[in-house]
């Protein structure tokens, strides 16, 4: 059966295929995506949704001389394997493995890297400008973009440029009505329409953009993909091309569920099943705590509204969703839009909560500084994924939201150490916030099973002193409090360190820090985040300004970008794990 | 003559107006905006160009009870002379005088703080939201934005929720085709084909986002104006009404010149004519430096190509693009889009600049770390205005770049000390540049004459003593190095302190330091930015760790936003003025 794939390993190989032998390539390409990522795990539905596009683009157009970018690159499984790392594909998002997305330096075929959404427009138009100044007027320029993403500010920007210019670039909007939850938008409203044909073409948002637009056709028909993208490689200027997918193609699962099957987890390959759930055994992921946390104050506190960029689901905001629609909302991915309605909102009165990525904070850091923190207008965000985040790797980190954060003034910034503090923390904002606000807390689950405990109000400028030793003070915040607090009671000079937990970053609590210096000779800094403008930073410059003489030492991340791998793994690579801190402090 | 306006103190007093007085009235406005803008400086072209509407919206509209957003705020004068500071708007831009754009603790009827661009809408629309989630149908919320700043991503992003919304918005489209420079971009080629009737009405942009579009109308035309809102008043759901002005409306010059009379400095308030230049006998701004050396340097070096997000004049790129139209590009208010365009451009082999002003690169915070620095890619940022900048105030202050920058991996950072330094570091990363590399300099002028010297290679790398001392060792970077230097020349102790400038803050010369220290038993950082975060911070956080004992003391720009008032004001006010410097260096 998987005869055709099998001689398939660059688009070269796929050249010489017949038009006919594609459909049965597409076939083996599905199972060969289902049957790795249902043991390897990874993003499923996207790739299962544009098989037969990768396939007509690699096969139409001349890869690597043309350039393709892939936004977002959930979707770009398929690429992979037809351009060089179908035989690695297994070690997708694993250390020293194949990234989970298109990267520079791993592949030619990989024009640009990718992860964070809505960057490909702007990209290629680069790359195609580019191209015209160096009087090359025969390569392509190809960016594959789906309706979730084309709906960012960025990606507006990007069309309202290219739309200006002369340039050959080609983009393709993979429209299925979808990003890793269901597309919102007055523009999704009106891509259905035009997909249903109840809006006119004539009246058409790209074409006002002077794109020459043509679509919507079915992406699933490889024969039609393919004559399009014939007709248009011959075109010149500005191109638009509107395909229509389902996502998850091909998986009948993934096509119903199309949220879960996103990213799935392992699942059963011959049946598409996933594996039964064993999570009311485990302790609750940091997103529930939150998402579920929030849905129980909004019964009480009718002020409360919730914001969320398109994640309802990866930031559990959905529970509040399902039960008050009207307060929680998704406003589609547009990070800088959501902090400033934001800001809006809670100006007027309302104490809103806006959960963000780390990450993706970065996309409205300016609407931070100049709506929120200048304004001193007391939004409440929610920075989940905060730290290390494991598999989806450099593009992902949440490393840099402490040391971009630390710098504006009027902000809190608070990093509770488990579950129950981060449930108090969202407790005690909501009774009474004067202030902007962050509260970051980290990607996967806490070890607290028993956490829905009555509602303790926090003093947060209170600096809890977890461990009292006799020599050296051991700082640390957020949840990594927990990995030195072991590492320490298996060391045998553990008499030597007292463990502090700050969950207040900023302000910083200098008369606290100044008793600590009295009873302790050093100070170790441990953070998961950036060690440039770290927390650590900051006790740095306070200790050897008032009080020189006293040590400091700074841990966390490195001044190197963290590749995938397991949060185990990077933590090693940064020298915070439990082990390297146990090399560390036993030299003491 | 001035008769109608002295009675106008609030929008109370407007109401009792008939509306054959108004015309008077916006005569009388217009005059008193530009006899004090002509002698107190300030923004004048985009306030003479809303003179109707802004009466227009006073009368009709029910403020301060119904919001009103101005979108950057250049424009707001006549709002401001309408509702109280009309007897305070001599001390427009000064120090403890009314801020130069809309702020939220100067005046009630300013409903939210604006400078940076764009962020009306969304605003406006968590005003609308608010409202409905409390009950209240019968606010009004209005935002207006110029066709320069809706062409940002950003505004793309409020649009397109507010359009999935019923919320009463109206958002006015004060189109006059320019920004600070003209407007650029598919949209505004857009906008222009529908004022002249090119494109029917049938094929919207605004309507198929949602929007109820009326326009486009005459906003001079002040009854039909009023008619107009009047009209949308009594509507529900998201509006959007297109009107057309001239920027400088009623001052010949100003309409004429439209790019130098958006903020003329001082002028003849009779004649409207700008005083004589004197540019010849000063020093160079340092914009110009940038320039200028950039035009030199494209001229020999064909593959430099400069981007600017709507700076062409202000970042002064437009010299390179009169000469080199193709090769340097205005992408609009178009941050994110301008940095990964410019990374698509250096990918494929292009010696790219791109300048932005240090305020406005907070926009692209998260396209430096994910599609340049991640990537390795040799995008050359021109950061100009870092630094304080005086009287635009709190909104544009160019003081978080180190704090935010400092913590990317492979990133450079570089800041010349003078106009010299910084023509030779363009041309030293023109010649060879491996990393994304950020050059920043202020706003203002160099004081040196002569700098169009024969360029010079530099090594980055190299610290340079600037004055010999016997005990305390003083970092500077960037252009502050001279007001230290003046400052320690004037001190009875002067013999104590060397100077060291250190043109690269990132990556941190750590050996030159450990140098430093053995011959120094203190240090003094000085920098024209947030200590927290800042250069200070890394030589703290090293020396606390390596060199316990050597106190380390940072001075720079405090943990508070620095409000409006000259540079050398606001120097004073952050504690490192040459007077301020003096005081705290011979306590030593």
């Amino acid at each position: 059966m998987n005869n055709i794939l099998s001689q398939i390993n660059y688009p070269a190989d796929l050249k010489k295929l017949t038009l006919n032998q594609l459909p049965q390539l597409a076939s083996e390409m599905r199972k060969f995506i289902i049957d790795v990522v249902a043991t390897k795990e990874g993003h499923l539905g996207a790739s299962l949704g544009v098989v037969e596009l990768t396939i007509a683009l690699h096969y139409v157009f001349n890869t690597p001389n043309d350039k393709l970018i892939w936004d977002v690159g959930h979707q770009a499984y398929g690429h992979k394997i037809l351009t060089g790392r179908k035989d690695v594909f297994y070690t997708n998002r694993q250390l020293n493995g194949i990234s989970g997305f298109p990267k520079i330096d791993e592949s030619e075929y990989d024009a640009f890297g990718v992860g964070h959404s809505s960057t490909s427009i702007s990209a290629i138009l680069g790359m195609a400008l580019a191209a015209q100044l160096k009087g090359d007027s025969d390569r392509k320029h190809i960016a594959v973009i789906g309706d979730a993403s084309i709906a960012a500010g960025m990606a507006f920007e990007g069309l309202n440029h290219a739309g200006d210019t002369n340039a050959n670039v080609l983009i393709i909007l993979n429209d299925n009505a979808i990003g890793i939850d269901p597309s919102v938008g007055a523009l999704k409203s009106y891509l259905t329409e035009v997909k249903e044909g109840r809006n006119p073409k004539a009246n058409n948002m790209i074409q006002a953009l002077n794109f020459e637009y043509s679509g919507p056709i079915d992406g699933h028909d490889l024969p039609l993909v393919i004559a399009e993208l014939k007709r248009l490689k011959k075109k010149t200027g500005p191109q638009f091309l509107h395909i229509v997918t389902t996502k998850g193609k091909g998986l009948k699962q993934a096509e119903e569920n199309q949220i879960v099957y996103h990213a799935p987890g392992k699942f059963n390959k011959e049946t598409g099943d996933l594996f039964p759930k064993i999570e009311d055994n485990l302790p609750p992921k940091y997103q529930d705590v939150f998402g579920l946390t929030l849905l129980e104050l909004a019964r009480k506190n009718d002020k409360i509204v919730g914001i969320t960029p398109a994640m309802p689901t990866g930031s559990s905001l959905k529970y509040m969703m399902e039960v008050f629609p009207e307060r929680a909302i998704d406003v589609g991915i547009a990070e800088q839009h959501a902090v400033t309605l934001a800001a809006g909102m809670a100006l007027d009165g309302l104490t809103v909560f806006c959960t963000i990525y780390s990450t993706f904070l970065q996309r409205a850091y300016d609407q931070i500084i100049h709506d929120v923190a200048l304004q001193n207008i007391p939004v409440i965000f929610c920075v989940d994924r905060a730290g290390l985040v494991g598999e989806d790797g450099a593009t992902h980190q949440g490393v840099f939201d402490i040391a971009f954060l630390n710098a504006i003034p009027n902000l809190q910034i608070l990093s509770p150490k488990d579950a129950i503090e981060l449930r108090n923390t969202l407790f005690t904002l909501q009774l009474d916030n004067k202030n902007p606000t962050v509260v970051r807390y980290p990607k996967g689950r806490s070890n607290q099973l028993n956490w829905q405990l009555p509602f303790e109000s926090l003093d947060f400028n209170k600096v809890e002193n977890i461990r009292k030793g006799n020599t050296i003070a051991v700082f640390t915040t957020g949840t990594i409090y927990e990995t030195v607090l072991n590492c320490i009671e298996k060391l045998p000079n553990k008499e030597l360190f007292s463990v502090f937990h700050f969950i207040q970053i900023k302000p910083f609590n200098k008369d606290y820090i100044s008793d600590i210096i009295k009873n302790h000779k050093e100070i170790i800094v441990v953070e998961e985040g950036s060690i440039i403008g770290g927390f650590g930073s900051v006790v740095s410059q306070y200790v050897t300004e008032l009080h020189p003489n006293v040590k400091v030492t700074c841990l966390g991340v490195p001044d190197v970008f963290i590749e995938h791998a397991t949060v185990l793994e990077q933590q090693e690579i940064c020298g915070f794990s439990e082990n390297k801190l146990i090399d560390f402090f036993s030299k003491y």
